[in-house]
């Protein structure tokens, strides 16, 4: 739940000014995205949502983002346009925060994925990295591998305050993705959303209508993507693994994009490495939020319960693949 | 900023089918109101907002509001209609929730209102006496002054810790309202908001478009009413008294209904009356409120400001009538 920066009326009239939307009809805060504001924003021209970039976005990557939404939209797959002001930029600035206004999309999040959503979210994926493939913009994914033995650095005394014994599993599961993480570059690379978790899909019904936040989006193995996907989708809210509704996302994909062999191969460790990745960035919210911050940090331990399950898997056969 | 309770797909989808709005396109969670659950929701026929009562609402009032929300609509008050089910019934079950669907209103509510707002909105305020005035049911104000030593009763500590000195001024201004309250019987009476606050207003540019969140609406003095919003609407954010925004508001207002003499008379203890009670149920969320909540309690020397004001006031003319 977001919405940190309040905006002025007047801040508010100055901005829309700038752009050829009309008037401000509607301006309501929701509770989308934990990272930045967001508010839904309807005028004489239609409805959009408006974005306010907070502390922990980088300004520099946000033309990145801007770009890439621009050229998956160009290209068919359905996500939020950016919408270019009078002066033709789409990234600005509103209540001293870099801003940008989107389209709005139809479709709603579903709270608890069903079978046919993940099958219809893994073609979604796949339509996404299909629609990229031509981009030319990159951007290190800045929470890959290389990133999380610092995440995990002098955390693992509080790992150990949410269940006893986990430090040693993760030390475990930091050396094995370090032996083969090398491997990673041989894969098919290019441009992957990195985050799209249900949250960030809209369906309706259980038509996939698009993904949003593409604010993780970054340059990497296109596998490692559909591997953040079977851990956001397919294990349920007690932690089980269902494995229906993971062969149906891999089925998904690969009715557009089959997998290669050396993908197939990867795809344990890829899925190892993507629990991780989310259980190590759910601790240090989880460590350093304040008590009375407004956001509620996930408990990482929903992740602890996927390395469990990722740790026993022999082979991409046992996630359906 | 609100919604506490979450709604599942399926719940939402059994919900809709009980009626006549056809499928949801957009079911987004949205940062208005900070008692209930507040939703955006669109459908193929329409804009509205779904509302889920949290615990403070005492489900038997819930029937009143509704009523009173219909009969200002067909009174020709801009306010969310809530919308009939199939059988009949706008007030339902979501989610183990009483919930009510409501049609979407227009409009943005100022964060600072100009003078030229605060006219509009005092014009607003007498029609919404005006629409209801001749609305049957009742319904006691819970918030009156009866209930104030009670809130008031254990908290000065408290008080004394947010500002040195205070809980003896608040003893007097209690003793002064113990001493007058029964004259607010003689007073006009009507059904009131209560709770017009800017962010219950809506305005496009500097035209009232409705109100919204009659959740403290009840039958009590008028004046009282007009009183609220003298507190709400002509003090700027640094807590100063601003003239020409309390003239324009009663100005407004008797541009609609004038103001009989013993309500201009009762004005300054009315405003003194309304600053207490937004004090005294601020200081109960300010101490009650855990640390980690999602909700940020706001400050109740907001009102110890005004009710600095309000003391020094010798009559109804100090605030422009």
């Amino acid at each position: 739940m977001a919405v940190y920066t309040s905006v002025t009326d007047d801040e508010l009239n100055a901005f829309l000014a700038e752009y050829n939307l009309g008037e401000a009809l509607s301006f309501k805060g929701i509770a989308e995205g934990v990272e930045n504001s967001n508010y839904y924003l309807e005028t004489t021209a239609g409805r959009y949502i408006l974005t306010l970039f907070e502390k922990r976005a980088d300004p520099k990557d946000l033309p990145y983002f801007i770009n890439l939404k621009k050229h998956l939209a160009a290209n068919g797959f359905s996500c939020p346009l950016p919408v270019e002001a009078k002066d033709g930029d789409a990234l600005r600035t509103l209540a001293g925060r870099p801003a940008v206004i989107v389209t709005f999309l139809n479709g709603l999040s579903p709270r608890v994925p069903n079978a046919r959503q993940c099958k219809q979210l893994g073609t979604g994926l796949a339509q996404l990295h299909a629609a990229s493939a031509d981009f030319q913009e990159t951007r290190a994914n800045g929470l890959g591998p290389n990133s999380w033995p610092k995440l995990w650095a002098g955390r693992q005394s509080s790992a150990e305050t949410l269940q006893t014994g986990i430090a040693d599993l993760i030390d475990n599961d930091l050396a094995q993705v370090e032996a083969v993480k090398h491997l990673s570059a041989d894969l098919p690379r290019g441009t992957i959303h990195a985050d799209l978790f249900p949250d960030n899909a809209f369906f309706l019904g259980d038509t996939f209508t698009g993904a949003i936040d593409f604010y993780f989006a970054c340059t990497d193995a296109l596998a490692y993507d559909l591997a953040v996907c079977i851990n956001a989708w397919a294990f349920e809210p007690d932690g089980s693994f269902n494995y229906s509704k993971s062969a149906n996302l891999i089925g998904g994909y690969e009715s557009i994009r089959p997998l290669t062999e050396k993908e197939r191969k990867a795809l344990p460790i890829l899925c190892l490495g993507a629990a991780l990745r989310f259980f190590l960035t759910r601790l240090v919210d989880w460590t350093d939020t304040p008590a009375d911050a407004l956001v509620k940090p996930k408990n990482p331990l929903d992740y602890a319960a996927r390395l469990r399950f990722h740790r026993a898997v022999k082979s991409a056969a046992d996630y359906g693949a």
